[in-house]
């Protein structure tokens, strides 16, 4: 049987699946240090729910039971994100959750894309978002953004700065400059960066009717950014006021300077933001990765006031979500970072002959049972082949049982340096650095 | 739009996951303590690849594209256990790994079962297996039922042992008491436990025309059980021999003798187990857990000689399976354990008025920075009703930034005594107890 790699399924070497375990690990941890809860939601919808929001609803895939019959269930799709399954879970069981829950979640995701278009078809997000019963303060609008900086800026990556734009701003904007369709007026917008301010204001007039003189107010309020309150005072140059605006100018004022006195350098606005989907109706977030702007935003989201109701109870929330698998690619990719070892193992205890396995066994037995990855080797070479075994997976010590004359005497070697020492199985420690494989970053230019 | 549960397809509580989530570390932690790299694979497999081995064949969710018209992929499917996988993996990888190649692998696996069969559709297993080019040493049989009883020894659950039996014993039986179709005769023999005695033997006469003689004996072999060589005596004693056996009764006393050497009570030999997956040709394994014997096998595996193969190589391996979903449904329903909180969050920062929320998030960071997983309020509620957000989710200490006057005078108080002190958000630490969440086993009768 043929076997080649499915394009659009990545899948890592055990070197590189330790980089991205410890990716994974790290943005776990500061989310609890932040005090999210995680969820783990089953990979499946049903379909009705997939296609309920946003414009994404046509990639998905839909599972059939090989063996259905006619006995085939509801139709089920693979989730093609983590928001719909946390609005459905936060529905089903909103009556043993408190409110504002906070929850994150880090799970594969799955978008039908036809094989040929190169784009990811599995992939891993990780999501945090605050969810309110009925109201959710502003104040996670700032909160919410400084978690995911907090957790970017520990992964071995290049730096990351929030992107940070508001609706209310774009909305106002819009309506005080006469322009109906407001909502697709942001899908076109949001599309500046790939068919640039020409085929913006073509758009504008083809599909919303703007005049050149709105599609060209449109461009100009997407031209400006900033790192302060100087930003509303560009906008209000432009000439154009009304409540909603006023509003959204207060919101981002008060983000920008909030998120940056806590963190400096963390957010920056950046009125071109509009993002695509018809739920934000606050702060949206998108971002950079500095160094790699050809790959797009690698963290993004928004606030939503009601992006789920159960009839009684609307749930707003605000969130983002980092795309894992796209700067994972980017940075193991181009070798930004690697493991610096093959394999979790830290000692590889040799063995002269079968007869001494039961005792080498034992030796491996205590050291794990203080915290150090042990393997006994597989074989009884000569200890110069042992030794190769370490070496080719990057293992760092090598442990001995027997001297030349074939007595017990137990001794590690550091086989990068060839240093040789008696140790005692209940007492010895590698050096910290080597207790775990580390990750080695090449340095940022 | 309606919402209830899919049956199949278990979702824990946020204060469940953290259950789960434990379990889960535990495992992967100790498969590293042993030297075994974590691998993840694609949730997809050709169905071809999926339809090639074993028995489940018939359980597979296949993936359409919702908008695939004429351009559908090669069909996939979801697999349905980790060693199909596995098995691609190597083949496709062969040239960039070492042998033994050592990995371990957690992840969800669907079967698509029928709905109203109350079955696991979507679950997760622990898979850790050790795989060889061309030549895989016999001592591993030992080695990886010990990873397995070291691994959930240390999860919150009650005792596992594994039962253990080769496959080389029952052939050489079943040929050597004249029965000629083993493989079914091993499939029928592995459904004991169902249909019982007398349904193995009017089976085994239907199916492998077996005589009423060969039935009993049949029998008679899967009632021997036994913790050393003595099992070996007790097939002996039924009076049949031949080189396959005798290979067979070699290797299942050197396991059991081998492993309870090294962790007494761990393996115990059980003639009764067959296993019903063609590929297994040494050492077969069950498992138990104690007082919850009708969950069935917990942990199952064994050893194959070529589950795969390049054409050039065969691929060796022996490994094991937990069926970590089905242990944690039982754990968790029967509340065997829980997690002492909700949340991750050790502290809640208490907020006065809203000017005072940036001092708090300061707070909050200093604690963060060393370790304590912290909120800050999300309301400015009288103080008895933020101590009551944190009673609520388990939080254990509050923070409070202004004494009764309101001057500034940091203190933390621990909500279940009462305590409150004076304290400094860089040097305060919680008891080691409270700063993560812990596991609360109840007493295992």
């Amino acid at each position: 049987m043929k076997i080649a790699p499915l394009s659009g399924f990545p899948e890592w070497l055990p070197q590189d699946r330790i980089v991205e375990q410890r990716v994974l690990d790290t943005l776990r941890s500061t989310f609890e240090l932040h005090g999210f809860s995680g969820i783990e939601t089953r990979a499946v919808e049903p379909v009705s729910r997939l296609l309920s929001k946003g414009e994404t609803s046509k990639e998905i895939y839909l599972l059939n039971r090989l063996q259905g019959g006619d006995s085939q269930d509801a139709e089920l799709g693979l989730h093609f994100d983590l928001t719909v399954p946390l609005s459905r879970y936060v529905l089903e069981n909103a009556g043993k959750l408190d409110f504002p829950f906070r929850r994150y979640q880090i799970q594969k995701v799955w978008r039908g894309e036809r094989p040929q278009d190169g784009r990811f078809r599995e992939f891993v997000q990780a999501d945090v978002d605050v969810v309110g019963a009925d109201t959710l303060a502003f104040h996670h609008e700032i909160e919410l953004p400084l978690v995911m900086v907090d957790a970017l800026s520990k992964l071995p990556i290049p730096r990351v700065v929030i992107r940070a734009s508001n609706r209310k701003v774009a909305q106002g904007f819009f309506d005080a400059i006469g322009i109906e369709d407001i909502e697709e007026t942001l899908r076109i917008v949001d599309k500046l960066d790939k068919i640039g301010p020409r085929g913006v204001a073509e758009t504008l007039a083809q599909n919303v009717g703007a005049t050149e003189e709105q599609a060209q107010l449109a461009l100009k309020l997407a031209e400006i950014r900033g790192n302060d309150a100087s930003v509303a005072d560009a906008v209000l140059a432009l000439g154009f006021r009304n409540e909603l605006l006023d509003e959204g100018l207060d919101e981002l004022v008060r983000l920008i300077e909030g998120a940056n006195e806590l963190i400096e350098g963390s957010v920056t606005a950046d009125l071109s933001i509009a993002r695509g989907l018809d739920y934000y109706t606050g702060s949206v977030y998108e971002s950079t990765l500095i160094g790699h702007e050809d790959l797009g935003s690698v963290c993004s989201g928004g606030r939503y006031d009601s992006l789920v109701s159960d009839g009684k109870r609307t749930f707003p929330g605000v969130g983002l979500s980092i795309g894992v698998s796209r700067i994972l690619a980017r940075v193991i990719g181009k070798e930004l970072v690697s493991a610096s070892r093959q394999v979790p193992t830290a000692v590889l205890v040799a063995v002269n002959n079968e007869d001494e396995r039961r005792h080498a066994e034992k030796i491996a037995m205590a050291l794990r049972s203080r915290g150090i990855a042990t393997e006994v080797s597989p074989n009884t070479q000569k200890f110069g082949k042992q030794i190769r075994y370490a070496e080719r997976r990057g293992i760092p010590f090598v442990w001995f049982t027997q001297d030349e004359s074939g007595a017990v005497s137990e001794q590690v070697k550091d086989i990068r340096s060839g240093e040789q020492v008696a140790a005692d199985e209940h007492a010895w420690m590698p050096p910290a650095e080597d207790l775990v494989a580390q990750l080695v970053s090449a340095s940022h230019e």
